[in-house]
């Protein structure tokens, strides 16, 4: 998962288009499962939104890295449009 | 859920003991849903393990909050053993 936020000002069009783009376009990457869009709310955390997912393996993993659509959302948008993020990768 | 990190080394029997007891403790705990004990692995983020869980409302995290076995568990051992942690909570 990665929390983040954004360079727009939360409930804007732009945040709302972020997010519903990531969710379109990072979900139809097949390796990647129960993707959710999700809104952090503790005020001892200074992120505003979560991306999450689950990857079957480590070569799933690495199959979404390297993903074309993975590839150009990163550099068209996360890159442009997220003023700072935490990412955390977690397994059981 | 809660990313964080033991003043005991990783793999040590303390270290164990505290993921160990957290599950057994936190999980029991009737609010909660979904308890998982996490291992952090990505380099980019600086905590080691996490514990998440799940709940039904804001109620229900309220109940847990204020629950004595958390509270207790975060007197006895979360204060004493954990080094640094973050809170993050995710709503959908």
């Amino acid at each position: 998962m990665a929390i983040f936020t954004l360079s727009h000002p939360r409930g804007s069009r732009e945040a709302e288009a972020f997010l519903q783009d990531g969710a379109r376009i990072l979900s139809a990457i097949p390796v990647v499962r129960n993707f959710e869009v999700l809104h952090q709310i503790s005020p001892k955390c200074d992120f505003d939104y979560g991306f999450s997912m689950e990857f079957e393996n480590q070569e799933a993993y690495e199959a979404y890295n390297a993903h074309p659509s993975h590839q150009s959302f990163v550099q068209e948008r996360w890159e442009t449009e997220v003023a700072r993020f935490q990412e955390i990768d977690l397994v059981n």
